[in-house]
């Protein structure tokens, strides 16, 4: 197979290897459809996953099943489906305590380009396909479909995560495509009011049409005192933090939430910096605000609950698709694209005509 | 009346005050009995609140009903109460949203001896009589009835905090009284092994007898360190924190948990010090471990669901009580022994005997 | 004062009464519109609360405060209020449980045409009025305002009682006022396919307005077999009551839901009638559904947090007035439509715009 | 193989069949020790799982590993392990919305003496061996650890459905070993006073030890009566049904239970009868009483963590195995208690000392 790999730190290019294997449970997927994702950014200059060598990048595709393991019930050769970023060994005592996405230790339900390659391949592997893939609707983009691999799943973890309910005042740090989604996600649960922390021009105005009512710029201060003082110092119910750095965001999501309010990061951390929070900050450890960090919940449930919203008129990711490519090789592009993060950009996709 | 203050800064003694003016809705209790709190040292020795004058302190009591309001229901005089050291305002928004303890603003729910004057008097003053005050029942001794006050329904809460479940192996991170109910609350909440984090002799037996499985002894290294080999380096599922230091607890709490599980704080951290968590050890920012830290809620509903516990022989609170003082006046003894905590102390109880 | 009251069983008319009087706590409200419910006639022609006389009818309403008691603290005459149906006594234990719609005992949050009279004077009095009055947005319509009373917070209790959730494939039995606001409340949930289960034209049409994907005609056959055969026999995540029959409505609803589904009823029952369930429709008492049915939690808070859904522009609930009246003594007209409920009718409000 | 059957309706014995296949993730155990449930005798006697032929029997058990799938990676031949009644597929969509036990369809995660054989015979078959078994601490009789199998988990299930919690008052409804786990489940969520409604002298005892406060006979009045009666009219918070009948017990627990209370079943109800609820004890639908009923969760977590609770000196079921037996053979002697039931019998043990 053919795919595009992280050669080394800072380095990128496509490679050659094997075929990957399948077990009797596993999918063997072509790719109709992939994008690039921070996380991408992340591992090949940031070092976030170690000097890996030869790995192939990638974990959002939308895909044709190419082959099946024998015990494959549900899915067939030729079969559209939407693959997850998350893909769980469900037997794990992990997921039977409902965190999948740690089956297998902290972070391991994510699989594609850290614990085997990626989907940026003319095929690529799916373990438990069964478990972790969901067939694609048929009026459904590919393209629209990557976006649930990822972006839709990881931002609505954070409204999951900070519980956001009826008529709650929310912030969203972060308005990138995740935090996007964490911003449509707080709409179909009820909140509000929503802040949206974020400057560049495109995001903004996404963002107000995902349901935005306020747009707060770092830029003009600490954002924080930018929201208690459009709270009249009450401050917000729920903070969705899919942005900020790993330093100072916590101790203003906290400072900016109301006592009893909630906290849920799905921003991908520096593993090497603290977090702080001023013990102040948060009631000298009594506000009651809760603090939360997850990685999505993958699999194929996942999948098809998200994607009926898509089916059925109540979420429109094709917002956040700001670069549209068609031809495999473009990956190359689409990934610089997220690496230069040029004002226009919020979410390339490539289409994968090209690919037998 | 006549009342054990803080004077000023590091500085206490009796003092007289006028007697306190009740509203319609609310009581006038005298004391049978009171226990200090480690909560009146941080106000009088470390500025926990800031440099009160002739604020008379203490929260944990329980007593006599001497006046009602005109619009008390539920109580008369001459009633035997237990008094919360929490009296929230019911009908503040933040009470109507679950979180009473913080009515009126956060931690507002805290009154005595933060808001007004505290129950080492003669005669002190409560909010919300129906609302607040328990009926004591006839066999419960007022000392035994004081812990329930703060010490009971605080450590329980961080059980409520860390949601502690069927089989859940657990650390309880400090065991002065507060740890210990934590600890006893994560039995009566279906904990399997429970690590107690502790050195005090008297304290190592009692938390042994509540039910602690393995003792850990941080003057013998690291306790995340020691957590995570004694479990296989898998970690617990919980983790409470009643002690510990601001700066440095959490980040081992949330190392030695397990993705998934959960941290409960219910120490009073020092508001200057900064929490820090190394984010590597949280999953960068994704391991679903969830940190919460709150004030215990308060008022009468929770004083009699615990005082129920008590009442059919689910938790013995005595174990906890090392020294029993007769007379007001030996208030100042007590508060010196929780200031001193020489090591045979856990927690100290003034029975009231002499008070008209 | 004059109000429109219930004089014996079925028989209304306009009374005079004294004025209420108010407590230290309370208010005096003049109404700016109020609104009959459906429960105006259970309670006049079927016996629901029992054989009343000269009770004023009506839990409506927003309106303009004439007098507060000496410790309201929030509120002041002339200023304009949100009146929710429920206004609970949040001291009591029942609130302190989180259950203030049952504080004083099951349902006696529920006060107006029950307790006391309703709203349906020129003056008619709430209790604690800063924890159960919100005030009203100056842009926000009277007659608009009067849908959150009971109508809206009703609906999205439905939601609550079944933890819809994103994606779920929703079935709501009943598209009256209630009805149509549960099923709003499964958009701001979440939900993904919605059933909305009735036949009058104008319910239907707002019913796809607010979101609704496939209309189920009980006329056409049973709702669980239809529902069933729509979903490939998977039936749906959860069921939202609103309507249908006290003996047979709960067996479709268990019947319709899959294992580890949620049922939540919001309709008021007939008090003598069985509920019915086949203990095979719900896997022999193990498939996990759960049944839930409540009455709306009310006071200041939720109605604040629901106004603010409008504000933001999240909900119209003017989609479902389809009758407005200006002058009071239109009442009579407007009750008489909710008794008649000709084909066109959802909802009527009355404006007072002549009440001083 | 050599088992133990329904041969068909109303009849029982040995028989003889091909040992079972095993798939690469499966495994075959030789049992340690088994026990006969109720549900056996409803499936010979009551046609509850329609009129089967030549089934092996049977669904606890400890065993040990005689054979392994070649996928399998936590177990190997001569392993000790629990086998949980509750063997969930755990890639099934259900079991990724969290209930394992309606994997495959309601109740399908059920499959020994259901979907398959049971576990009477010297040799049985367990799907997903990694997923669903757990090892057996060295230490653990294999008798006691047969509990867990069923009869545990099954009472503890309904303390979640009903959600117990510090302080509440509970009923529980059946005193056989389910009530009898139900019963210490609710100790263990932190229940103050437990009513055990039962009567039969053994069951009588042993609830005592296990925790209950106050004996409920049904013999001597309706049981709600009884229990209103003896909480001021007040009810109780929890219901916990492990018994009665489906036509009345519903109705009583719903009339016992406070608003915003819980009643959580665990009774296998009798499928052709309709469950009776009263509308006016529910409060006319409004009365936010949530009424669950549920199929224990399986699985090897569940084993550990329930297991975990023995181990730590938490929970002694051996108070309820009231008859041991010897010798495989036995369990016809076994299941004809379990049929007669005498009034000494609890809970029969078979210990398979005699298999090879």
């Amino acid at each position: 197979m053919r795919g595009f790999a992280m050669i080394g730190p800072n380095e990128t290019g496509f490679i050659e290897k094997d075929d990957p294997k399948i077990g009797p449970r596993d999918a063997l997927i072509k790719p109709l459809a992939v994008a690039p994702c921070t996380s991408d950014i992340h591992t090949v200059y940031e070092d976030a996953i170690g000097p890996r060598h030869n790995l192939i990048l990638g974990h959002e595709a939308s895909g044709v099943v190419m082959a099946v393991g024998e015990d494959v019930k549900d899915l067939k050769v030729g079969d559209k489906v939407i693959v997850p970023a998350i893909t769980p060994d469900w037997s794990d005592v992990a997921s039977q305590a409902g965190f999948g996405a740690h089956s297998g230790g902290c972070l391991s339900g994510w699989k594609f380009s850290n614990i085997k390659d990626g989907v940026f391949a003319n095929r690529f592997h799916v373990n438990d396909a069964d478990g972790n893939l969901a067939h694609m609707p048929e009026d459904l983009d590919p393209g629209v479909a990557c976006m649930l691999s990822d972006m839709i799943t990881t931002g609505f973890h954070a409204d999951e995560l900070a519980h956001v309910e009826y008529g709650d005042t929310v912030a969203v740090i972060g308005i990138g495509p995740v935090g996007l989604m964490a911003l449509k996600g707080a709409v179909l649960h009820g909140a509000s009011r929503i802040f949206a922390v974020g400057s560049r021009p495109k995001s903004v105005e996404v963002a107000k049409k995902y349901g935005a009512t306020d747009i707060i710029d770092y830029h003009k201060g600490d954002i924080a005192d930018q929201i208690l003082a459009l709270t009249d110092n009450k401050g917000v119910d729920k903070v969705l933090i899919a942005g900020g750095d790993t330093e100072h965001t916590f101790d203003q999501a906290v400072r900016m939430t109301k006592p009893g309010g909630k906290v849920g990061n799905v921003a991908y951390l520096n593993g090497n910096h603290m977090i702080e929070i001023k013990a102040a900050h948060w009631g000298v450890g009594m506000s009651n605000i809760t603090i939360d960090g997850g990685l999505t919940p993958g699999g194929r449930l996942r999948m098809e609950k998200l994607a009926s919203l898509i089916e059925n008129g109540r979420l429109d990711p094709s917002l956040m698709i700001t670069h549209k490519f068609h031809g495999f090789d473009h990956i190359q592009d689409a990934l610089e694209l997220m690496h230069q993060k040029p004002a226009d950009v919020i979410k390339p996709v490539v289409y994968c005509d090209d690919i037998d």
